[in-house]
């Protein structure tokens, strides 16, 4: 497999943890958001992804087939790649059996992929410059603003539900996996998060797990920190 | 069950229409997200949903416990309720057996769900005229700029996998429940769909179904259209 990545990206951090927690090596193949005008924006990358945006997984497989050229089998969107690898390759689980528990780990998986993240990412903050001409604390302000709106629900859920080191029961499922990259992304912003108790166990705790440790900004071939 | 909705949200249409397509009865509660400075933000209603979001699905069973009462087991974001949906009541089936297919149409669902309707909903266009100051025709650039984003790359993957009446194989799939209530916000904020063509020849002629025209805004209980 190869990934399409941003070191920074938490939506390919996500997908960065899936593929170590089940052992599936792949490739990186790094896409640069804001070098070149953002790299992700070539008529190259379009092909590959038509919103030009990262992750992308190339599951294409490497057989001989003779004269005929395979169509590439990429999957776009970070939530459609891991319920994919989760479906593909079920061990380890990281959804439960039970159809209320998934679902309940789908509310907070959602909560960050529709809630925070796609509100403050690259492009809706450049768009928002591009507008309304706003500076840089402005921006800050905006990014904290969703941040805390989602953290907030996020944290309740989690103390509604006696979550202690995971969010849900006691190993990874997919929650932790979208929840670490965004505690990261607000850390690295600044973000207070005195307010999130839970939420702070829960980050502690996970990026010692080596999965995660191995699928950090910091760890990626494409680092530029 | 009971669906918290409100008729012009469209994550509560996804949701309407999947229970309609499933014949799956329900009651709704009507939460209007305007009236009273927005209904979702009682603390009322934040015991249900701590996001202060529609939809929320109560699917408490309704089972006497004598002097037990149930914890009421709500399910809240409409992703992670339409995937409990599709678990827990498997015909007719919305998502097709085979994985890769299965991933492609949760890519075009989250494009809508992650990358259009979260950008563009109520909450964020309050949170633009707070923050800039805004005016309405600046708030409806802001809305079909994100349309136009996520639809172009919509239209282009579904023509290259060869869309026609739906937008994959020949039924209606979870696509087609995320990308219809999307095209209707579109068309009531005036977006110029002539650059959609395919998009356009599939709302045509999903509309026409029973499910999705008993589950548009204008045949809601608590329409004020």
């Amino acid at each position: 497999m190869k990934l399409y990545s941003y070191f920074r990206s938490s939506a390919a951090y996500r997908v960065r943890i899936v593929l170590n927690l089940k052992h599936i090596s792949y490739d990186t193949i790094p896409v640069h958001l804001v070098r070149h005008g953002g790299e992700q924006n070539s008529a190259e990358y379009l092909d590959v992804n038509p919103q030009g945006l990262v992750p992308s997984l190339d599951i294409t497989p490497t057989i001989n087939t003779g004269e005929r050229e395979l169509k590439p089998q990429i999957i776009t969107q970070s939530t459609a790649i891991i319920e994919y690898l989760e479906e593909a390759f079920p061990q380890p689980a990281l959804l439960p059996i039970n159809l209320i528990e998934r679902a309940y780990i789908r509310t907070l998986m959602q909560i960050i992929a529709c809630d925070i993240h796609p509100v403050n990412n690259l492009r809706v903050l450049h768009y928002l410059e591009e507008c309304f001409d706003c500076d840089k604390a402005e921006k800050i302000t905006w990014y904290h603003h969703w941040l805390a709106t989602g953290f907030a629900a996020f944290e309740r859920l989690l103390i509604e539900n006696g979550s202690t080191h995971y969010c849900c029961h006691k190993q990874v499922t997919l929650a932790d996996v979208y929840l670490i990259p965004q505690v990261y992304n607000a850390l690295r912003f600044n973000l207070d998060m005195s307010p999130y108790p839970t939420i702070n166990r829960i980050y502690q705790h996970c990026i010692q797990i080596p999965a995660f440790v191995d699928a950090a900004p910091e760890q990626q071939p494409d680092a530029d920190i």
